[in-house]
């Protein structure tokens, strides 16, 4: 087995939504998948525990934050990520790109690298393809990522053209030190795809990078302030270009309806913070619609978030109970909607999944979307 | 049964420990007990499955704070504290009492009640003996206190004297107005010993009490302030004159050391906000003393919090990895410290009800101080 390699189940006759499985050393998993995020290693305000009740295949870590803090060395000595949260299953990790880039005033971009301050401690730190990989295999996670340049939104065509031209360049210098040794026997290298909305980039970046040649591509660069539309549109001019028998992960996306659109477009792999941070925020996601559960009609209703969902929090908890808890302010109150919001997007892909078994996509699509945006839920 | 009624099952014959269970509506509760305190209805940071993993017997609920937030409509409505925080099994709410009397300025002491102001809102209510009872009934929960003046510490003789006959007083109000339907067959109401730290207004109270005639007797007006030593003479001076028969309850008591204390001087229930307050703010109770995960020593720990736990964070996860989480400032942090406190303190009451089983009580109670205070868990 090549690490992160991806097997082809069944494929939609009407679209060009997949069934398939990638192969990683920690574990298969089974896509279309949606990945929590856990930027500093821990899916915020869950446990373990929760995470495996809600039927997590794969978790993210963002390797920026794990190499500030609690840095490499701790990491190494604990023999890897996966141990050290005690996740003990597949996990991804990002380059670090996407939050180098957002620090604006805090990092200058040069051809071998990136020089940017800690958004900590203000300390200067460097960081280039080389150092990325160096940084991703002590990390260890089964799915690790090219450092490249996310190219911010919206870019100018010459911007866009040098930013995906500087990540290409970026992905072969990714490639040539992760196979400098053994990690590529156990960890898999996935190439970005950039090119902002600009459909011949993303053409250009799609085909050059499969000529370098990677186990696993992404398309980056989206969920960075384009429309939904535009996203789309991305994703339809890219994934012609990528290969069949390999995954494709959609970076930073997405909402419920971005992932039905996107894994009819061809999309394997999902992460997302917005199941966590607006769970935080007392927003839950339900068959029948959003709701926030810190709306006062919420006060005296004794059902559970969703009544079609199994999750802890709706097996245990009611609408009004919850409602207290953040009213209240207690800390329970986070950690029951994230869960089920981690939950609820993982059911969705098991939705997919057991359509695309039976090759009814668009029904099952239908129903969902018929359910989801009648607002009963709010009610 | 009669709610909330007592069963001696053995005594030490060196002191005055003793293995019971007491008898409630939602389940029997081996005592030693430590309950684990829920505030608003929810025990800080933990979930109802983690507390039933814990293997809590039992909760508390401050009748105060719910009557407040939710407010008694929403708890009726939902059938009772019991069903609306999903614990469904044996909770105990305290009279309110105590927070009010807390209250300083806010509130104002009347022959036949107080009035006070709400620390959420600064809306003016009333509480008397009469209105505990209606509030604590409606609440539901199986085990109810007598609404008494926590007499503040330190006291003079004379106030402690006043303070306690008026809580002897409305104990006669609380008794009277709680018989006056058949919430008495469902749940059981227990009187409060007061007297502040004179061992002959303890006496006195005692005696008094046993004569209104409970199901249970709580010592209160403790852990108010005064030392160890004082405490602990409170309990000396009090027991002695408290039936055998029936459950004995110290309140806001304890730390590991004031249970053992506690017990070997005839007391067999306890609550404290100790370890999930302490445990919010990274201390953590092993087995080989207290620890703080917040330090430094700790960064590069790959052993669990208290090498002899089993509790969820002891299983899943390391020093290292929590020390991580509380410097990044991750809930999870609170989360596992407060389930491992919780776990650490019914552990502990484990250890007392086997060793009275076996009446190995002194033997128990040196080894596990001899841990407890050699600091290796802090090395």
């Amino acid at each position: 087995m090549i690490a992160g390699s991806y097997q082809l189940l069944k494929k939609s006759t009407r679209c060009k939504a997949r069934l398939g499985k990638v192969y990683t050393t920690r574990g298969i998993i089974d896509t279309p998948v949606f990945m929590p995020v856990g930027t500093q290693g821990s899916v915020k305000s869950v446990s373990t525990e929760q995470l495996k009740d809600a039927k997590a295949q794969i978790i993210l870590a963002n390797s920026y934050h794990i190499y500030l803090r609690p840095g490499l060395e701790i990491i190494k000595k604990a023999g890897g990520i996966q141990k050290f949260n005690s996740w003990n299953g597949p996990m991804l990790t990002d380059s670090g790109g996407f939050q180098i880039f957002s620090l604006n005033n805090f990092r200058k971009i040069k051809d071998d690298g990136v020089e940017f301050k800690s958004h900590i401690d203000g300390s200067k730190h460097f960081l280039s393809p080389e150092i990325s990989m160096q940084i991703q295999k002590t990390i260890g996670a089964d799915i690790i990522m090219c450092f490249d340049e996310c190219t911010p939104y919206p870019a100018t065509y010459d911007y866009a053209k040098n930013s995906m031209l500087l990540s290409l360049q970026w992905a072969k210098r990714c490639k040539e030190e992760f196979y400098k040794d053994e990690a590529h026997l156990t960890q898999a290298l996935f190439g970005i795809i950039q090119g902002s909305v600009f459909e011949d980039l993303r053409k250009e970046s799609a085909l050059k990078m499969r000529e370098i040649d990677f186990p696993g591509y992404a398309i980056g660069g989206v969920s960075v302030g384009e429309s939904k539309e535009e996203m789309l549109k991305v994703v339809e001019a890219t994934v012609p270009y990528l290969p069949e028998d390999k995954a494709r992960y959609l970076m930073g996306v997405g909402m419920p309806e971005d992932i039905w659109e996107s894994v009819e477009r061809g999309i394997d792999m999902f992460d997302c913070v917005i199941p966590t941070r607006n769970g935080r925020n007392g927003q839950a996601f339900t068959s029948y619609g959003k709701l926030n559960i810190k709306n006062g009609e919420f006060k005296e209703d004794f059902t559970p978030l969703d009544s079609e969902c199994d999750c802890q929090a709706c097996r245990g908890y009611t609408k009004a109970y919850i409602n207290h808890l953040f009213r209240s302010q207690e800390i329970l109150a986070l950690t029951l909607l994230s869960l089920h919001n981690i939950h609820f997007m993982i059911k969705l892909t098991d939705k997919i999944k057991k359509a695309l078994e039976s090759d009814t996509f668009f029904e099952a699509k239908k129903d969902f979307f018929e359910k989801y945006y009648s607002k009963k839920g709010a009610l």
